[in-house]
């Protein structure tokens, strides 16, 4: 690392960030043990991948054998940046020195972030080492906010199973049961998304947010076409998968104008494909597809320009069209480096080709997607590296921008934007 | 900036360059105020992009107003590459100093430019100071080229037109005034356009040139199938989508044919969709998707190996099968870095990709794709700093080539194929 | 190059490869003079795509003149990384020392490849100069292996001819000859399939192998659909594109239980399309589409998880599917830079992306698809130094392994990891 970089580096990690996409649970932020660390699913996931049987972290076992097992299948991963995470957590958040993760020496580990996880309001001093300001949740539509730390937590109303499930009986009770509306007419489904919409952000939501397939199209079918759709599902009649599509296209227009009328934005994660490897561990199923092109979205783009869309791609074949259309589209800004595209090669290519053509007002540099709080710190930290290395190296050295002007471009990207795009 | 890189960079630096796509207009090839700089296309849809209002620039508003608005809005768009462009030719081609336009400093600036573009002959000046040879124009099949000053400019026969619009009657009306041939029949088709392939090499045109959304393919169709196609639109009646592509794919076939017989080449631009957000500013509507393949042109490179394709691709996901075809077909010749790629990433990587596996004689370094002579400055300057950068880093200091070599290549890429391909 | 790059190449340089990719022909493995070398596809296509007529090339003529057709031809494709695999590899094996090869040297250079040539056991010199233990073979699958020196050269079943050829009445009479199978059904088909497979393994195979369109979609269709499509194809008759593509499907599918029966892995290498510039040079005529996903394999991958799918992909496209369905799949396992992407360029993006979110032990790093022995080394030594520098600047430099660590994952991807996952 050059002098420079240090510099800049010293810098981004003074600011202050916001994480606008996470799933972690209001009730129970951080960890209370080893297993709460390598539970996640990127080491169990890879951890099979490099030949661990997924019966080896069965939920159904002890905590304790699972995380043996995954100690003993570390060595497997540790040259990918996700083990490089695990230990930068452990390192800063829990004094845990040690260069890996042994049979003999996990046990003290777990005791370390025991002990911290039971200290009260340990996730706040987590945040706080963390340099995180506030962290987005990811909210089921009928969950109960009313325990959610707001001074650091931002609820997110997550839309998947209304866009997806709707013709499922659970899901309409659910949100009956939630709103008082029974959703039996396309004028329901309005009226029930916009009343979710308000209550979430009568509870600090920062923004609705949904992931979609690679195939999905927003093509805004009106109310007169759906009403038919949303009335035979009700009545729990079978869809075909063309219908189900247009009633899926429906919802998801009622959830963009709900964003419209509450003056929110809609996060779009595109790409993924759910349950591509069944036999894998919990959270290590799903994939994606490179097809399609965000040109189905240009409509949607179009019909809700009061509308922020903040998106992210999973594959990396999406990312020119992502960074293009939002050097076009005012209400398209591209959000983080979601997932299978989080990885340092990946984000380096696409931060510098976002910082150079498109405005920098309008990037949401980087969220953790993290389940527990304790990934904040690897996670951001490895950004902040890439962020102080593109803007050393693409910037700063090529003239184009002065030390001060680089930093603050870095707050706007880790800090200002989500503030003001989300409004928190 | 190593040693190397910076004397590789002088000896491109003095690389005498040409220019082989520009929109500039043969009877107003300069800059009259900074109007004509801010009002180019790249810093209204950044600025709009960025949160000004599209009628901020409304063509109808004073001059001064359109500036205004346009200089108040530059700092949301400092980032970008393209605001560097501005920057670098405000200083290197009217010595304008200051860090940033302001409002209080832009009307000096405004005047500079003026100044300037009241010197006779300034168009000269200026390609003098970018080091430009020559200058390609994009021409309008009617255009009169008389005034062409073709001492500098090099014309080029446009044909989107006559390829997606052969149906519309102002069309035929502006082909037969120009041509002299009513096209109410395949060969009359190709009479014309071998009439105005002819005229316009007459007139030192360079070649014709095309753009192209991404899922056009041109099939080919025989003059049997597409007499029908030829007299119906003649009538004035309509065709079906699927009529329509073909009878594009017919003229598409006959300027081919037209190329083959006057030795000139075909200018591919591939991947553009227009009007995709219809609410931008005026050139800021047309984006691309990242679909289809290259592999669509498999027949048309085969069927005309005497004519040299140039062909740029928007899209990055078209890259590798642009230099891959570059690399086996003869007459597929990739060309710069178009719009949306011409980004100094993308500029990096795929110029490092096309001197690595296709034969150096066959690269068309750069083109300007600009609308006044001002941009050619800092445009090529951008392209000559990343072709020093990729020589140094991976052909000089990895052995591959000495330094004299590394000129050798540069002067190929920026001068001597462009008008050994183009004849010029 | 940095010291620390300097001294990872060192140890890089002295790790003993294993080479699980190659069409080296066991009876005649190495070069008995420069035409063997020039003759290599890449040059001939390089040159030709340069200007070269195809004819200059032509098998008909005397192999003189086709060197000295070539050697005239070699600077204008002097830029390209293929070149220089030509010149390190005279250099390095066969000590000429010249900047160039002209009309004057050539046969020069030509003398010392065939005085080496005629050395007995030749092949092993120069594998044991280019640091190759092992390098696999790509044999037919009626082809006589007896003569395989198997203390170098690994067989491999190449299957592509089974899969789409099986329509034709040569390769079923092949097949008969050499399992004594008739295949007029679909278990006959995996009768004779699942013989092979013995047969090649009981001689040391390593796979079998093959490579695929990029629109193949192993759909795996059931023996009582498969079994009247083999009787028509076995009777003669004509089957539409749609049954051929069925009946691959199905002999595609019992080659990967023949391989789960005889637990050896398949490698499959997707994406070519054949003949796509048919006037092109012997070797120098296939290209590629961008378009399809590795999710059409998706299926394949879950029907036999005991089965090893070691994958190339040739489209950079496909390059981040392949990286994340290897972090996801425990069989699904990429092995190399084929073809079109075994350029500088994209290897070290490609390898950094597999180091930094693919277990480790899953990469095989590179194989040479080389055709004469003597490309082991310059192909091998450009892929070195590409790792040599991945995991300088990306690891080490970055605090993520030391040294020693760095060796450590070299070793596996290029010996380790190839002799556990081919088990040779």
């Amino acid at each position: 690392m050059t002098d420079l970089e240090s510099r800049l580096l010293a810098e981004i990690q003074a600011i202050r960030a916001v994480d606008c996409h996470s799933h972690v649970p209001a009730e129970s932020p951080h960890a209370r043990g080893l297993a709460d660390l390598l539970g996640y699913h990127y080491y169990t996931e890879l951890a099979h991948s490099a030949g661990m049987p997924a019966e080896a972290v069965a939920p159904s076992l002890p905590e304790a054998e699972r995380v043996a097992a995954m100690v003993e299948r570390l060595p497997t991963i540790d040259n990918t940046v996700q083990y490089g995470w695990l230990m930068e957590a452990l390192r800063d958040l829990f004094g845990f020195e040690a260069d890996r993760l042994t049979a003999e020496n996990w046990p003290e580990a777990d005791r370390a972030i025991a002990d911290a996880g039971a200290r009260p309001g340990r996730y706040r001093e987590v945040l706080e080492a963390s340099n995180l300001e506030k962290v987005f949740l990811t909210n089921a539509f009928d969950e109960d906010l009313s325990g959610v730390d707001r001074d650091v937590f931002v609820p997110c109303l997550r839309t998947d199973d209304l866009v997806f499930q709707l013709a499922e009986a659970p899901v309409r009770e659910r949100l009956a049961a939630k709103t008082g509306v029974e959703v039996g007419s396309a004028a329901a489904v309005r009226e029930a998304v916009g009343a979710l919409m308000t209550t979430f952000v009568e509870q600090g939501a920062g923004s609705a947010a949904i992931s979609l397939p690679p195939d999905f199209a927003p093509t805004g079918p009106d109310a007169g076409e759906a009403d038919p759709l949303v009335a035979r599902a009700a009545r729990g009649e079978d869809l075909s998968s063309d219908e189900a599509r247009r009633l899926a296209a429906f919802v998801f227009e009622a959830l963009a104008e709900a964003c419209r009328d509450a003056g929110k934005p809609f996060q779009l994660m595109i790409g993924v494909l759910r349950s591509v490897y069944p036999a894998g561990v919990a959270g290590g199923r799903d994939l994606f597809a490179k097809t399609g092109s965000l040109h189905q979205y240009a409509g949607l783009f179009n019909r809700y320009p009061e509308v922020d869309f903040t998106v992210s791609v999973l594959a990396r074949t999406w990312a020119h069209e992502l960074a293009t259309y939002a050097w076009i589209f005012p209400n398209v800004k591209p959000s983080g480096h979601w997932w299978y595209a989080n990885v340092p090669v990946h984000i380096e290519y696409e931060l510098r080709s976002r910082l150079e053509a498109v405005p920098k007002g309008k990037l949401i540099g980087y969220y953790s997607d993290m389940y527990k709080v304790e990934f904040g710190l690897p996670k951001f930290g490895m950004y902040r590296r890439m962020l102080a290395r593109v803007l050393a190296r693409e910037f700063v050295e090529a003239g184009r921008m002065d030390e001060a002007q680089a930093v603050a471009t870095a707050r706007l990207l880790l800090r200002e934007n989500p503030k003001a795009i989300f409004g928190v």
